[in-house]
């Protein structure tokens, strides 16, 4: 079977973008959750999905396991399988892991930019690795099955976390620091040593990840995408396009500052451009897949490794590890 | 003026403690009012101590200001000045920093032996120093009048902490490395920066703390502090006992693992010695400080040295930063 998936969006939802995405034929999406929110905030936000779930059910449904993908095939829906940007839904508590995972947490990131309880986000100036909690952590993420997502963490913690963790971990949405350099980027010798343990990188197609960001070419990214499958091997490169449509700038200041700072911060934006960046016209939304369907097959991706990249990989990842 | 001050205690609060620290003379004690807690859980405990505080207002109340030791003097009553082990209560939000204040935290440890959202413990690996979010509280601390208390935290943590505080910070409860290897002790490198920009060493009597533990005697105690005043200058030290009177033993369970670990850590007891350590005979309570005097006097600290040591130079640290 042939899947496609997007691993990473967080939208203003609205049944348009459910429509687009199945236009789009994605059978699955990873979608953020939440950012800055506690326990219970999340479950709000869990509240908020119920009615999306209730008044779109001929478009999507909560994806639990890896088989929801083949489900969401054959029903032409979209499986939404949750997933968190901070571990700040588990607080401090170890007991929380196994609570949102109840709650259909299937990702969480062990940081957002900045230092968490787990480990270190790489906005920071120095990176210990994994904490103390976040060696417990990991293991209990390994026992309920959520991913280990370090898409916004430091190298070290990077390392780290696919060291400790016994199952195969992800960088659901970033680039290759070769093509673009941007602290969100990672390192030749990051993407080998994720490949080797059977790691996953969704590819971004947020604008600040991009070469030349918003007037970033498909020749250009699928380059790069032919660059990244010679360091990590086809098989551990998907889609996580990172896609915030439809949001006001105020959300993107969130995201950003959170509740941390008396400042404000800019992230990958700055002061003259402090809001969300244009997407390429390429991909403007997740219809963007059949350009870039197009763009691997004319760079001389086969069939199959096509296939791979939109969806099929993380299938087969899912499969591992959910 | 003389003052007495024990600038740290965690007892299991009730009327007989708070007339002990009456015999002792205490004119002040800050307290731990939380070590896990997050927001709504110390407010909980602001309410406890209101009732303490009605039911034995001949004996308590509550410090904000370093002239209510003054009055705590005239009106022999002790004033307690509430403080946080860990940072937990003001969560990821820099806003909580000036309510808590609001709700009488003086005293706020960046962290509690493991890695917090603001700095690293004394128990991590690796130290990687303040954070993003930590430099941000840091500001808000000074602004608000909170002292930063690096008792349970790394070492470059500690550094960074000293360097980026424009008022001077206190190590409320620890005891020189020299004396006593034990990850919670402190370097003379450190004690001296401390010393130099003004800051405090509370010497604790927790026998973990402690030459020969519970066996320490008051003699090496003294010694110890005769030592450290030629590193630190006199005037940078005072008494922070940690005193955990009357405390079952799950209650250093709690505190050593609050509740980020499935498995049970031993912090500074070990499997075999899991609960709370005997004070030594010369310090059951806070009655000990008269043997404290001798002790120091004996060894040839002169009245003044004797009367800054024991509550006079945290009446002045007091004095420069509430």
């Amino acid at each position: 079977m042939k899947f496609r998936i997007d691993n990473l969006q967080y939208c203003n939802w609205s049944r348009d973008i459910f429509q687009i995405n199945r236009e789009a034929n994605l059978d699955a999406v990873h979608v953020t959750i939440v950012y800055h929110e506690d326990f219970d905030e999340f479950i709000q936000r869990t509240k908020e999905w119920n009615k999306f779930f209730e008044e779109n059910s001929d478009l999507i449904f909560l994806g639990k396991n890896f088989d929801d993908i083949e489900k969401a095939n054959k029903e032409k829906k979209t499986a939404i399988f949750f997933g968190f940007q901070n571990c700040s839904p588990i607080e401090d508590n170890i007991a929380l892991v196994e609570k949102v995972h109840q709650h259909g947490c299937r990702f969480m990131q062990l940081t957002y930019n900045n230092q968490s309880l787990l480990a270190t986000g790489c906005y920071e100036k120095n990176d210990s690795g994994v904490t103390n909690f976040g060696r417990e952590t990991i293991k209990e993420m390994n026992r309920v099955g959520i991913v280990i997502d370090m898409s916004h963490s430091a190298e070290k913690s990077t390392f780290d976390a696919i060291d400790i963790s016994e199952k195969p971990i992800a960088i659901t949405h970033a680039n290759p620091l070769f093509w673009h350099k941007a602290l969100r980027n990672k390192s030749n010798e990051l993407l080998k040593i994720l490949a080797g343990s059977g790691g996953m990188l969704g590819l971004s197609l947020y604008p600040h990840h991009l070469k030349n960001g918003s007037n970033c070419t498909l020749e250009s990214f699928c380059e790069m995408t032919a660059k990244t499958a010679e360091i990590m091997g086809v098989q551990n490169i998907g889609i996580g396009s990172d896609l915030c449509i439809n949001h006001p700038d105020s959300v993107v200041e969130w995201m950003r500052n959170g509740t941390w700072s008396k400042s404000k911060k800019f992230g990958e934006g700055s002061q003259n451009k402090p809001g969300f960046p244009n997407q390429p016209d390429w991909f403007l939304d997740a219809r963007g897949f059949d350009n870039i369907e197009k763009g691997l097959k004319k760079i001389g991706f086969n069939e199959d490794e096509v296939g791979g990249i939109l969806g099929n990989n993380w299938y087969n990842f899912y499969k591992k590890i959910l």
